[in-house]
Parts: structure tokens; C-alpha cells; sequence
């Protein structure tokens, strides 16, 4: 996908950045099992898509999302789709202001 | 902990390998499912033992975990017994050769 258009589509979503050819969120998260309860949420979304983002759960209430296409090296529309779902799955956010 | 200390706890575990101050080990599972029933497995240990550690979920089937003691910016006794828990938990490994 060409940068423009990703750079259009990203301003279809809430939160996300991209990164090099990857697509990226970050989110926190109450406590450890608030953020387990969310990488769940988006492993059903995974699975029913069949896409499958990569996360790193760190420091117990930290999560980061990127997706890509790997079938493609790069960027699909499939990718921001994904990341459209995934902003609409419920999700514990912390309190303000920690 | 000092560096002889961990290489020699090190030696109590299978396929833990040191990175910096982290202790770390990489998975591989037959599917992605599989490898969200392990993330699983690990959180509920995590809960358990009120020790979280860090994990990458990445290519729809391969994982990194990580641990550390951040009350002392380093590696605990804690981190040995939490890999040596999660290394008797169920694992659906990938056929061999693949």
C-alpha cells in the first residue's frame, strides 16, 4: 500500500500510528487481568477474521498491537479493518490521570 | 543477582536463556489457538504468583517470555521458580521439523 493511502486510512482510526510498514496501538490497562481480558477479546477477533495481529503484553497493564500482511510484506486494507474491530471491542481502560 | 548466580540457576531450567538482566525463553506451537491456550496458562500462573512477566506474541504462533523483578531492577530467585513453573505447564508443541 502506498504511504498516502495508508496515511488516509490511518485518519479512519482512533489511537493508532504506523510503523515503517506495521500499523500500531498501544493501550493500558487497569491491571494485569483487564489486559488479559482485552488479548482475549482480540484473539476471537483474530480467529474469526483469520488475521492475526502480533501483541506484547509488558509490565503487567501495558499492551502493544501492530498488524501487518504478510502475504504482502507490507500493509493491506485488511490491516485497518482489523484495528477498526479492535477499537471496537470493550475494553478496561484505566482511570484518568494514571 | 550476580551473574554466576543466575548462570548457575540458569542451569535448573530448559531452554531459559539470559538477556541482560532478563531471563527469557522462546516458544513454538502448532497454531495460533494453541498459543493463546499457553498465554493463558501463563497469566493464571501470573496471577497466582503475583509475578507477571512479559510476553510477545508474534507471527500467529511464536512467543517470547520474559521476566524480571522490578522492585530490584533485576533478576530474583522469584524469576528462576516462575520460568521453572511455566515450563511444567501444558504446551501443545509444533510437530518436529516444522
Amino acid at each position: 500500500m502506498e504511504r498516502p493511502r495508508a496515511e488516509e486510512l490511518l485518519g479512519t482510526l482512533d489511537g493508532w500510528d504506523l510503523q515503517g510498514d506495521r500499523l500500531h496501538r498501544h493501550f493500558r490497562f487497569r491491571d494485569f487481568a483487564g489486559a488479559m481480558r482485552f488479548v482475549n477479546a482480540i484473539a476471537e477477533l483474530a480467529e474469526q477474521e483469520g488475521h492475526h495481529p502480533d501483541f506484547s503484553l509488558h509490565g503487567w497493564n501495558l499492551l502493544d498491537v501492530t498488524t501487518s500482511t504478510h502475504a504482502i510484506g507490507g500493509l493491506s486494507e485488511n490491516d485497518f479493518i482489523l484495528a477498526g474491530k479492535i477499537d471496537r471491542l470493550p475494553r478496561e481502560a484505566p482511570p484518568e490521570g494514571r
